[in-house]
């Protein structure tokens, strides 16, 4: 094997970020673009195309270095034969023969899959679920999703469509979400809910940035936010703990960087509510790489060639 | 291998069931007691023993004929040391080593495993889950339990405590349950939470048959309350079929002998409220072998020694 470098792509609703990783994982150059600002799909899938070649230029790469590229996208993602059926939170993406559009225009191989579960399995090789034996890794953003690992394996299901722990529902009646479902828990702690009850009760616009800040300065309102975010995310993890007798819970995302406090309520319900062998078992981490998590879970992807 | 029969034992909260099973898993004689005749621990024991010992002298078998005796029990088990961690719904039961105890007694292999567990495994090798790669059994009783095939294995966790859907929470507030949990599936589809619920619309005790008979007359409240379950269990399933993208599930038990009615609202909840592609996949059926899929996976479990 002679390529000795490997392009990560994370493609979230918010950020297009695209790298270059050696073959150990580290990143040496990172580009984040606003996905927004591409209106189209096909500007959008020009910009990872414009990006990784002046990237190949800048770098003084040739084809033969590289590896192939991996990609992370927020949605359902058909991981065999590299297709996107859709994405929730990026307009305009429906059933795009992604691998093989890029396979055609960059002459690499292109590996894709669901962003979730690339997280989950850059946590599993080198970050916080490392050594486990069943987890979940959770995900926390503008949806909320997951990837589970059972019996030191990334479990897909038939349609490769498991993890999404954002549409388990926590009461039996409440709003409809986007996917069809009532009362699913990305509709009380994904960021549009957690920004809309803040701007409800602090009278303004209010980031999750300086709703955390105002949080670690003891605020009440924002302290209160969180709490209620983490003993409801305690609720949907009581039945997925009590389910698959799981070993670890590692959460990641943007909404993660509340900390502590998040994550006490969090384990604060799962111990009181989970049963005994269930609760004594599970250990509840924050997840380690951060944002860089889907670029190296992308790139694993890659060197892997096949999760599983 | 000169041994052609196994001994099956289901021990239930309500009923004891032993039988001599061939290695086809054909029941050739069964007997069924009343678990709460026996009140104490070693009398239930003993109950087991005499059974056990009655059957051999009835059909003139010698140890030789005999592979093993397994055992299914309705709570957490060690499956690996034959220990019995304790039993919710049958009392005097903690820390039991009923292995060893049977073992010394009957000088033959014994295995235990957790009924839920056996239900599964009877209803995945020789039932309604046969044939598909990842499956949730379930058993609606006094307790609600399910085991968990995923890739065509039985998922039992670092514990053996898998499956525990009963004890999802389907509402955020509720009554607290005997696990610790709080608004728990059990709590509201339990056989003890359907029968406080029909005493109190028909102002009279009534049995589930009744209850079952009665809804098939198209009697209103009996409907109700069915469809009521039928909802509730659905909401609790939406949560797993979303995250673990399930191929089957199957539901077995006393409560699902109000068949169709029941079924009917368990299908319409799930397939209106998972997410499109979970939903698409999915097929829920009832369980096929009835009352004796527990006797019938302890028989496997004796046969194959050890499940995965």
């Amino acid at each position: 094997m002679n390529a000795k470098f490997i392009v990560g792509i994370d493609l979230g609703g918010t950020n297009l970020k695209i790298a270059i990783l050696d073959l150990k994982y580290n990143i040496l150059e990172k580009k984040v673009l606003n996905t927004k600002k591409y209106g189209k799909k096909e500007h959008l899938i020009l910009a990872i195309i414009n990006s990784i070649t002046s990237f190949f230029k800048n770098n003084n790469l040739k084809k033969k270095d590289i590896l192939g590229i991996g990609i992370g996208l927020p949605g359902p993602v058909d991981n065999k034969r590299g297709i996107v059926h859709f994405l929730p939170n990026v307009p305009g993406w429906r059933k795009v023969y992604l691998k093989k559009v890029l396979e055609h225009k960059l002459n690499l191989p292109v590996f894709l899959d669901n962003d979730a579960k690339l997280m989950t399995i850059a946590e599993y090789k080198l970050g916080k679920a490392k050594g486990f034996k069943n987890v979940l890794c959770l995900t926390l953003g503008t949806g909320v999703g997951s990837g589970v690992i059972l019996n030191r394996k990334l479990y897909r299901g038939e349609d490769n469509a498991s993890g999404e722990i954002g549409h388990m529902p926590i009461n039996e009646r409440g709003e409809r979400c986007n996917c069809g479902g009532i009362a699913c828990l990305e509709a009380y702690i994904g960021n549009n809910k957690i920004l809309r009850e803040a701007r409800q009760l602090f009278k303004r616009n209010i980031s999750l940035e300086e709703l955390s800040a105002k949080a670690f300065e003891h605020n009440k309102l924002a302290l209160n936010i969180w709490q209620k975010v983490g003993r409801r995310l305690g609720t949907a993890l009581v039945g997925v703990v009590n389910l698959l007798n799981l070993d670890a819970v590692v959460i990641g995302g943007g909404v993660a960087n509340a900390g502590t406090i998040l994550l006490d309520k969090v384990k604060e319900t799962v111990n009181r509510q989970s049963m005994r062998v269930q609760a004594r078992r599970v250990k509840i981490f924050k997840a380690r790489l951060g944002n860089d998590a889907g670029l190296i879970g992308a790139a694993i992807l890659v060197k892997e060639q096949k999760l599983e």
